[in-house]
């Protein structure tokens, strides 16, 4: 095993420095979905470049893609012998807005209690950061020790849109062994953990129509079908009294879950009540004979997002809309396949919605689900660096959102991704005073360099 | 019998002029609803006034109220053996837009077969400016036939909301033998009609909360209620299978209607094709074992007037929503209470809400039902006129919609409301392209003198 003493030193002397250079990344408002910070942006991605010009890499590059740039570079020096790690990350953010529900303004990064606040500290680049930092410590000191590739995107918060475009025509430059995908969190302060698996997602937009214009509710109330009666209907009878989903054939694909993986479920700390502070819910609700963290880990769902129809001012409009509308969409697990949602959903519509009623799906897109292998080599080693920094075991997790680059990855380059990065779930990201967790930060560079050590010296 | 010729010569002559002033206040913008057209709505009124001052009553006056004024009028020198009548109307008009969607402008009145285009043609400044020159007639051309009192207000669009206070502060000054309601409409072109009853309201806003922000639904998808599914479980549950009303205690107060005047109903024309033209819809539906009129007429309903909640704006975005809401009315029929329904609402919600979910039902007002005596003197000589006028036989029928004057003249003054006026269900009220008939028109005005002869000379 190499000596990786020298660049944790120097990290470990350099802690100031980063912080403030985290500050200066934290201060750009690179929020990918305002036109208006286009050029903030642009800005974000040259910083980036520029941090990764401090690696000696082979090329660092700012790729144009249809919206807005990837940050790429590669180093592939290492030699043939050893692998080649993709890291990926993104430098974009989510809007600030509710601005007057931040106790600091969003960016103007400020310290308190040894969490920083700014949009975009968690999620992430303070996790991206904090891996480049490691990167640039081992490559001044002592050397990479494996190829690195860098793909660092600006549009993850509004869908990743070009990123699958992107991938297409790059399989060559992105061939890799494994992605090290940095927007990821552990446990909690001081438990490690890794995320194994990600739920899929088909999101749909799906509308109703009665009359084909509003009508008086008094004139024709009790005499024809209310477009919101039937879409409340349609919605009610898309779960069962079991709490299952009725969408035809929807559990078809679902895995049994072998017995050991819900063991070691059930083994994962986890406590009612701090669920509910979480989710800021009075009461849990779900499937019956699953457990919440099977329900989010294992079990698919589905939800409405949004709804809208008829009058919805101020006062009474006696109205009979002629139109009611949601959003909608499912989360899926591993085998589930999101495209097959859509004529699930088209049959249940078929089935239910009555005489005279028009209606429409309107398919958003998703994503795979993703489920990675526990016990390979890559993984491993990341259990290894975790517990020589946290002196724990890690616990291993399913999560229930999506990212949609995870299964992209598993899919176009036929690799997994390991889900290491230092975010913890009370961070606040997408809403206001969003935190990162200083300690975590710089454990978070030590623990990268422990793990890039480690994976340059798997065989 | 007085002789009514020459109040009808007159009038058959001085047909052009009657247009002509009819597109002078046609043209006066009175939308009640909005605050910039607050001088219009003073000038409706000045114009309404001055066209009383004609009537040689013994006074005029436009009386200030909490929001627009009411024009009031009476001369009660007919003699203590003659009725008094209170003529009711309202001088404002909705709002016109879309003003894209009128093929000539709302408040630029135009004639094209035979049809007067204007916001307000229909409802209703065509109806009561019919009985004004009626009674301008016959008041210049062998005087008045009875007692006359004219409440003309200019809040009726957004819900009379100074009227009931003006009522009670006025019992002694509106006493009345009937109000003659000219905000009324007939069957059909040649086919003489009258409302005998209409449905009483009362308006709801019902809120259900879920966790106490907005979560990521893949986070929290599965594990805890989404107030969208839980607003849809109870509109589902607000009707049962045979299309009934399920809030306890919706049906106890509503009458057994008798076997004759479920017959009268069965006599009106009617036919399922039309009904679904009119109400723009590919099928019918209702409350089983009761027919479209019927169910319009003399059965109660419960529409979801709007629905709002989460995300609803363009793309996906995955919010499990904090709140879901809508706005909820009932129709009432006589007898039903529509104070009473509020209770029976809260009762449903705290059957039915599950456990953890926070739910308020906000009351939005409403009005009682009414239902007139058809056997009245006062009707039988509607009745006549109709026929003198229109050589046919007068249909009495039911309607669904709601005029919550005509329940609060029967609750405060104890007197009926015989609704007599000349607009047609195809006239377009409240939409684009709203228009009045000009041939109802004049024949609206000779029948107006029929009817006050007859009332005139009722025993």
């Amino acid at each position: 095993m190499a000596d990786i003493e020298a660049p944790l030193n120097y990290v470990r002397e350099h802690r100031d420095d980063h912080q403030n250079e985290l500050i200066e990344v934290l201060s750009i408002p690179s929020v990918s979905t305002l036109a208006e910070h286009k050029p903030d942006i642009e800005k974000c991605a040259n910083w980036i470049a520029d941090q990764l010009r401090r690696l000696n890499l082979d090329t660092v590059e700012i790729k144009p893609t249809g919206g807005h740039p990837i940050v790429y570079g590669e180093w592939l020096q290492a030699g043939a012998d050893k692998p080649t790690v993709l890291v990926y990350g993104h430098y974009d953010v989510q809007p600030a807005d509710p601005f007057d529900e931040w106790d600091s303004p969003p960016f103007a990064p400020e310290i308190r209690d040894d969490y920083i606040y700014a949009r975009g500290a968690s999620d992430m680049k303070g996790q991206i950061f904090a891996q480049i930092k490691a990167a640039e410590a081992m490559a001044n000191h002592g050397g990479l020790p494996f190829n690195i590739k860098y793909l660092i995107e600006g549009e993850e918060e509004i869908g990743s849109e070009n990123l699958e475009a992107f991938i297409d025509n790059n399989i060559d430059l992105l061939k890799c062994d494994f992605v090290l995908n940095t927007d990821a969190g552990i446990y909690s302060k001081e438990q490690p953990g890794i995320t194994y698996s990600l739920r899929g997602l088909a999101y749909f937009e799906v509308e109703v129509r009665g009359p084909s214009k509003d009508l008086h509710s008094g004139r024709f109330g009790g005499t024809v079908r209310n477009p919101i009666h039937v879409l409340s209907d349609l919605i009610n009878g898309m779960h069962d009294d079991n709490g299952k989903v009725t969408l035809p054939g929807f559990y078809d694909k679902v895995r049994e879950v072998p017995a050991e993986e819900r063991a070691s479920i059930a083994a994962l700390p986890y406590n009612d009540d701090e669920w509910k502070q979480m989710s800021a819910s009075k009461a849990l609700h779900g499937e019956d004979r699953f457990s919440t963290l099977e329900q989010i880990g294992i079990r698919p769902c589905l939800d409405v997002n949004g709804i809208w129809g008829g009058f919805q001012g101020e006062g009474a409009k006696t109205v009979l809309p002629a139109v009611a509308t949601c959003k909608l969409s499912t989360r899926l697990v591993a085998h589930q396949v999101h495209t097959d949602i859509p004529a699930m959903l088209n049959a249940y519509m078929e089935a239910n919605v009555p005489e005279g009623i028009d209606w429409e799906v309107r398919d958003l897109g998703g994503g795979p689900a993703a489920s990675m292998d526990i016990n390979s080599k890559w993984m491993k080693a990341a259990e290894d660096a975790l517990r020589e920094s946290y002196d724990k075991d890690t616990l291993f997790s399913p999560e229930g959102g999506s990212i949609p680059v995870v299964g992209m990855m598993q899919e176009k380059l036929g690799v997994d991704s390991i889900m290491l990065g230092f975010s913890l779930p009370d961070d606040g990201i997408h809403g206001p005073n969003e935190r990162q967790y200083m300690p975590n930060f710089f454990i978070g560079i030590e623990t990268y360099i422990r793990y890039m050590d480690k994976v340059g010296n798997t065989n």
